[in-house]
């Protein structure tokens, strides 16, 4: 077998065992691009290996979604396909696990006509709201992987020959994930346990507010009496462990939706729905946002901020020290499963469920009397940098540094 | 542009423009493998720029399907995917058109448990029954082309250079479709007239049984009082001209059920359900098929005949001279859209209620009072060789050759 070949593999098995971790006699989903195709007959064979009962597998093809946003008629990106949308949620239901195999060019949609690309996102939102709630809930196992594809490698090597571009992706896809480590279930689990270290940290200490401070920042973000940090491994309603984003760096909670004051700038390139929004600021008042103003893409941000009234709010603060290893080598993924796992971030729209006590089994009323925003989406964007100091304040008013210079002061 | 992407545009006008024949504002549904993504492409692009409404893709990929044959517990394989079902007919209802990109290798599930793939024929047959009445009764467009995959291609041509076979299965596929001619559209319109002749010669006999005579073969066929041959384009409930399949060269009718009664012998291989049934024969009793042996396949075959009970009789009676462009190519493509064109043939299964006067508008009932088959399932095979007579036999006894030597006699 090639390195290649051996690394992808290794990076099958991650995914099936540590990603969405399937067990005898359950039903894996996976979303897939088409450029997925090698990795995903791998991921298939080990699946009903481990003794999945069904692997069901839903491609789809960027060209083609390309093609339907230049030359549909307007009105088809107002409807979500009714029985895709049921099988879902009933798949959710019955308790299967989801993989998402992500591979699109950033620039996918550059150039479509904004309204088409709200229109479908708010389509897509409502009709797997159910569906997203058992995601957000972490009441089913789910992960996201990535493939290269040639769009995507381009964007992120343009100045590696053509034809290499698409194999120095999958290296530092490999990287990112530990695949090409000599066993990387072992080092995923030793990862997992520094990231509980500063997670059980956080938790003890219950800071009432964040403080951010960089250039273009100054941003107070309060948070829930009962948040909960969280980071790497997640368990699901049955106590299965699974790994929601491959890779991740991070360690996060929920804000008070109404408790986020100030502005802050973003220090990476965000890209969102097939676009790159790019040098923005944001800027909120009792958490809504009031004021947002980007160099690229302000229109697609706009946009997004208009989805419905909860993607106005906050619903993630996540932590990611500046010397993490994706952020080390210095590449630009232009891809939130990548880039936000290179720095803090923060999320607009819905926040999850179990990052507050008790939340799994909570309505969505008592979600939102603890604070918690909901909305259809949920887009991160990142803030961090090497110049970035964040401050923890406790009930009494004291202050304790969490991050100091981009890495994390304790 | 090389000369393969002009015929691979060529192609794909075909399928869009004789093959479905898209009209503004309605939808297409494209069912197609992993391997046809080159000509989808094309046909969405095409398509939209016609004003299809939408276009839906539907991908499947070999490698999971057979990986699922081979490794997913038996119980998954009485289950087809309801809402997919559920789908695929409320399309039907609103009046989209279908098409089919094929191209699975002949082997494709070869040593795989035949009670596996009986029961995945039977469970799709049965979800899919309202879908398929559409089809078959003419109702709505629908259209079958292929594309080469590396399987197909090195069954087809195991003499020649690796490298080379998918290119070879190309320039045959372009050359029996009629796509490689400087205007095809309009070949394809001349080639409707041609085989419109003969169907016009048929209908005007009202031939009460055709009996047919060749080594192994000693087979009388009785024809529905009010059967209509027919061939080549299609029209649908809306009026709208269609070609189902591409290639097609033959004219057809339908049987009475109870009608048929002798032996008939197969003259090419059979690919059914990715495995080769090859060297058989089938015998009749008052329509019933009381034996059949095969030198390949006889599990498969039986298990076929055993699909229900309207598998075990005929649905369909198709004439092909031995002299068709296909037949000529000496090509064995191992795919029945191909070697049916290039042979006379029957279809074991249901038949046709466009091939019966009034049937269209017939209930189920109505139709079998008729004489028509209904089955789950139906499957050409091949009887045509250059020692093939066919006679047809009038009411009043008399009786005119239709094939002598296996071409048309008039
Ligand atoms: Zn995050
Ligand atoms: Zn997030
Ligand atoms: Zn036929
Ligand atoms: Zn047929």
């Amino acid at each position: 077998m090639s390195n290649f070949q051996t690394n992808l593999e290794k990076y099958a098995e991650l995914a099936i065992k540590v990603g969405v971790n399937v067990q005898k006699g359950q039903t894996l989903v996976i979303n897939t691009t088409l450029e997925g195709a090698e990795l995903v007959r791998l991921i298939v064979k080990k699946a009903y290996e481990i003794g999945a009962r069904n692997v069901i597998v839903n491609w789809s093809d960027d060209t083609v979604n390309r093609t339907k946003f230049d030359l549909a008629p307007d009105d088809i990106f107002k409807e979500y396909p009714e029985h895709r949308a049921k099988e879902m949620i009933e798949l959710a239901e019955q308790g299967a696990a989801f993989m998402s195999v992500i591979s699109s060019s950033p620039d996918l949609l550059k150039g479509v006509n904004p309204e088409r690309i709200a229109n479908w996102q708010k389509a897509s939102g409502t009709a797997l709201k159910q569906y997203r709630q058992y995601i957000q809930s972490d009441k089913v196992s789910w992960t996201i992987v990535a493939v290269p594809s040639q769009g995507w490698a381009d964007k992120v090597f343009p100045d590696a020959p053509k034809e290499e571009r698409i194999h120095k992706l999958w290296e530092a896809i490999f990287k990112a994930t530990r695949a090409d480590v000599e066993n990387p279930v072992a080092a995923w689990k030793e990862h997992d346990e520094t990231l509980h270290e500063k997670v059980n940290y956080l938790n003890a200490k219950h800071y009432k507010k964040l403080h951010y401070k960089a250039p273009g920042t100054d941003l107070t973000i309060e948070l829930p009496k009962k948040h909960i940090w969280v980071g790497a491994g997640s368990i699901n309603e049955n106590g299965h462990e699974f790994m929601a984003n491959m890779p991740t760096e991070e360690v996060f909670t929920v804000p008070v939706k109404t408790g986020v004051n100030g502005t802050v700038a973003s220090t990476m390139p965000l890209s969102y729905a097939g676009n790159i929004i790019d040098k923005f600021s944001i800027t909120f008042e009792n958490g809504r946002i009031v004021n947002v103003k980007a160099e690229e893409g302000e229109e697609i941000l706009k946009q997004l901020v208009e989805t419905d009234e909860g993607s106005h709010y906050l619903g993630e603060v996540a932590l990611v020290p500046y010397h993490s290893p994706i952020s080390q080598s210095n590449i630009l993924f232009f891809n939130t499963l990548f880039d936000e796992n290179a720095s803090n971030h923060l999320a607009i729209g819905s926040a999850y469920a179990f990052c507050i006590e008790g939340g799994k089994k909570m309505s969505q009323e008592e979600l939102a009397e603890n604070g918690l925003n909901e909305s259809l989406t949920h887009v991160d964007f990142m803030i961090g940098s090497p110049k970035m100091d964040i401050d923890g304040i406790k009930e009494d008013g004291s202050i304790e540094p969490i991050f100091r210079n981009g890495n994390w002061a304790f």
